[in-house]
């Protein structure tokens, strides 16, 4: 008796060892990968060279919301949409790797806040767009950050994300 | 007769095949590179690690137009100048590199476009780069592409392009 | 005494060559290293991978000034600035690397000021930062730099620089 249940320990043990991939994190938190951005004309989504892969300036996908902060978008609705940036990275890590759980870390992040001149709280919006990749990644989605205003932005929107990630 | 035919077409055909450099495609365009800019002061155009190759922030060269996208300085005239801006970076590559051949791809892309808060126009300014870019490159000039509005830049000059390359 | 003399002098030549860190030139222009800034949340300071070490978008360390160029901050206090944010990265680097001397070189800056619309003058600003990686790593020191114009930066700060550096 005793044997059989240390036996059955050790297989819930070693299961939950293997659900724990960033796609069964993010499922566990209630987030959901939506749909990638399709390559479009003059650029592509990612580049790899080596073990490392360059990532576009990703926005929420598709783009639904506009804003600036500090004038027509607030710090919670910001960082709302910076989350929605990662979930639309995290998207085309996933169909350009297959696996996420082949992401070995999060290199570089530069994110851009379309912001009036007065703002002041980018990295509070950014750590919308953190928290995502750290949930997926844990201490492998904290990466070297530069969180910076930008005068204006692509269609008006919110939040442009740039990475690089390396793989395993 | 056939033979000769056939022989000299396959001739025609190795020419055309050898012919195919970014050099000679970007002159089939009516591209010319201008000299490039000199290193000055305290920094370099360009900088190799392993195989990738950092460039500098570019300008067109030498730098002629200032414009604020929005303001000053309309789409078409925002995307002649992105393009100078390319032709400016190809010729440091071919200063650095002998020939533009030996880069196998544009892996980054950093534009950033002195517009006013409230424009939203940047991807079209930028694909005049990106086309220089994928006349000379073909799809390896596609690259993973941030393009963001800058509320101010050197100079006064509408576009300044960062990139990085990969070498064979 | 020929010989003892050129003895002394080959001993001086090589504690000279011994002496030339990083951190004694900096030392010998009168530059100290500020504690660096902690890992904080949700970001690090730098990651590695490969030769290459990201760096995080940096600031003086602690923050103290607060600044506008073209409006509540001239150049030269901006350059000073920079230079504070170069010691403040110089830091990170000695923390993460123990000797600066396993710099190979800088391979990518980008500096990100806080400037009014009207602003051109981002290069003056950004030498005060390159100024002292020079003084650091002497040509080592001079990267590809990209100096562009932010229309807001975090807490108001006046300078932001991101960095690569590849380690020997």
């Amino acid at each position: 008796m005793m044997r059989a249940a240390l036996f059955t320990l050790a297989l819930l043990a070693a299961s939950a060892a293997q659900a724990d991939t960033p796609e069964q994190r993010l499922a566990a938190a209630g987030l959901t990968l939506p749909p990638p951005n399709k390559p479009i004309g003059l650029y592509v989504p990612a580049a790899r060279s080596g073990k490392l892969l360059f990532l576009a300036g990703h926005t929420e996908c598709p783009i639904k919301a506009t804003g600036k902060l500090g004038a027509t978008m607030d710090v919670a609705a910001g960082k709302a949409n910076a989350a929605s940036v990662a979930l639309c990275m995290l998207a085309t890590l996933k169909a350009e790797l297959g696996e996420l759980s082949r992401v070995k870390r999060v290199v570089r992040v530069m994110g851009l806040v379309n912001a009036t001149p007065e703002f002041t709280d980018h990295p509070a919006v950014m750590n919308g767009f953190s928290e995502v990749m750290t949930t997926a990644f844990g201490d492998a989605g904290k990466a070297p950050r530069t969180a910076a205003g930008a005068g204006s932005l692509p269609r008006g929107i919110p939040v442009e994300v740039e990475a690089v990630v390396e793989l395993k």
